[in-house]
């Protein structure tokens, strides 16, 4: 290649993927998963009612790059402003905007030591310097990480709550007394991906217009239109706008627009969701002490299993689970990579969880 | 708002969007468009086994974050590898993907005043220096475009071809030509979202390995699947790598790459639209001359009107249509902008454009 004058940054950055996709390791082993247990993604799927509007949708329009009936729907949802939403191309395609607005070259960063991996891609892919703090007790610590953004003076601070891969949590209102103690010029990233499948009291109880803060939000979790692809940001309208200086303006599918629209409208059918999510939590949960070993209590569609081991043991539980038709993934820093994360799916799927997770065990165990 | 700790970049940008959606007119104005001819989509729609494909895909699933079957559909239809192909978020997604991997602060980039707002949108975001050179009789043209990317060093040279918005297009072994003298150490970006629509010949007669060139292609217009957000690249493997070190991976909508698949494979369907879109164009060209204007020649999906007199008149022009329910765009920069822009449309569309164009003609004169 003579034409590559690549960035120096990009030039720096390797190709890389931050998930292996399902379908790529489908494609290795020459069979497609039975049990698609491995991304988090809601096999029970969307409400009829988006599947219904999602074809109803002329898709030879481009969509509407306002997202205007969409974010005034979940303005209403959270009682804020359509001035308080941005809408994208999931949460990894706003976690991207927001990165591109405030990280240069250095400009530092706080995490927890095995969170959200797509996140630091962002974070390094526009220079950013990723400092970590790790976990305590398989919960992220809102006291250290924001201790470590008052010593880094980081521009941004990321915090899940539920945290994936282990599926803890924290109470909203002790995320807001740990609040105190964030820097004033450190903004919260607080990945809400999961918490409508939380305890109540889970979703930070602060106003949207709360400057300290963006809240993450997604269609692709409770609401099963992970294929859709559509996130939402909750922040100060100042922050908000901000995204219009950068964003892909008519990146927004058109019919994902609408699904997602009629997915919050049909709230019945999203209680029924969370019921299957929390029975699916509990079967999985038996099925791992039948076989020894310990899941972790779940604020998420997932279940963590701690194999009680170290990350060999675990691994190759997981590659017996994969070579067998079942897909999961593994958290991928230590203590953490001791477990497996199995997504909640249908009973079916399930059946063969339990069917092939002793004969995994045993592979393990040789 | 205390912790607006944005970029220097991203402080000195405006919240700004490329093109205002007609959503948005539409919500201003109190009524939506009888006629939405503004926006260069294909009216007449995907292919039915497209709509099928989409509605039969599960969105509860991520997408595949390689695109692998669309990309190796593509492959083969272009004769080249897959490795030579990257599917993107439309090819708005595509450039500013691309511009971020090779534009920094001040770094040059060449373009022709007035082509695509889009490109420049991106190149402004990442600190980019845009250079340009005018039209050359309605045509963007190669040579002037290479002679000053040689000039500033630039990066990127951006061509259409065909042209957006005044839709003249070059032989595809002319612009093969003119590349004797593109620099060596500039890119050609060479947008063909129209190119489906253009006379045979019009296409870069180049292979896919070329290392001086990345073509971008779509599925928003021949293949009427504007809302969908699927547009592709083709070029060297080693440029086409490079995508992986920044883009959001599981970005693409599930359904959309299924829906683009089917689309490509029924090219029964597709040559039956362009016989439309041909139609359609002659229909707008009569109503443009039997009204006094001038129609140019147009190897796209819309037909650019020469409306014969400055920007105010062109202006007044559009809004009288726009003010009878008929959507339409112009040209943003002199001489162009003595012009209208109209999208092809159903027959029951262009007979409104026929019923609206001599009174807003009348306003106009006023």
């Amino acid at each position: 290649m003579t034409n590559l004058r690549l960035t120096p940054l990009a030039q720096s950055l390797p190709a890389t993927v931050p998930f292996v996709g399902p379908e790529t390791q489908e494609r290795a082993r020459g069979a497609v998963f039975d049990a698609r247990l491995g991304a988090n993604e809601n096999v029970f799927g969307p409400s009829p009612r988006a599947i219904e509007a999602m074809a109803r949708e002329g898709q030879w329009m481009y969509g509407d790059p306002e997202s205007h009936d969409l974010r005034a729907a979940l303005a209403q949802h959270h009682g804020c402003s359509p001035d308080n939403i941005i809408v994208g191309e999931g949460i990894d395609g706003l976690l991207g905007y927001l990165v591109r607005l405030f990280i240069g070259d250095g400009d530092p960063v706080v995490t927890s030591a095995g969170a959200y991996p797509t996140f630091n891609y962002h974070v390094a892919g526009f220079g950013g310097s990723l400092h970590t703090v790790p976990y305590v007790e398989d919960h992220e610590d809102p006291a250290s990480l924001f201790a470590k953004a008052a010593e880094v003076d980081a521009k941004l601070v990321y915090l899940a709550n539920p945290d994936n891969p282990m599926g803890s949590h924290h109470n909203g209102a002790d995320i807001v007394e740990a609040m105190k103690a964030l820097p004033e010029r450190s903004l919260l990233v607080l990945d809400e991906a999961y918490v409508e499948c939380a305890p109540e009291g889970t979703a930070l109880p602060l106003p949207a217009d709360d400057p300290r803060v963006i809240r993450m939000r997604t269609f692709s979790k409770a609401y099963g239109l992970a294929g859709a692809r559509v996130g939402y940001a909750i922040g100060h309208p100042g922050l908000i706008k901000a995204f219009h200086k950068v964003r892909n303006h008519f990146g927004m599918n058109r019919a994902a627009q609408a699904g997602a629209l009629a997915a919050l409208q049909d709230q019945n059918y999203f209680e029924e969701n969370l019921t299957k999510i929390a029975t699916a939590r509990e079967r999985i949960a038996e099925i791992a002490e039948q076989n020894g070993l310990t899941p972790l209590p779940s604020a998420t569609n997932f279940v963590t299993i701690d194999c009680g081991r170290d990350v060999e043991f675990a691994k190759a539980i997981l590659d017996g689970l994969i070579n067998r038709g079942v897909f999961v993934r593994m958290p991928f820093v230590a203590p953490q990579n001791r477990c497996i994360r199995v997504s909640c799916g249908t009973p079916q799927m399930l059946d063969l969880l339990a069917e092939t997770l002793p004969a995994a065990i045993a592979d393990a165990n040789v």
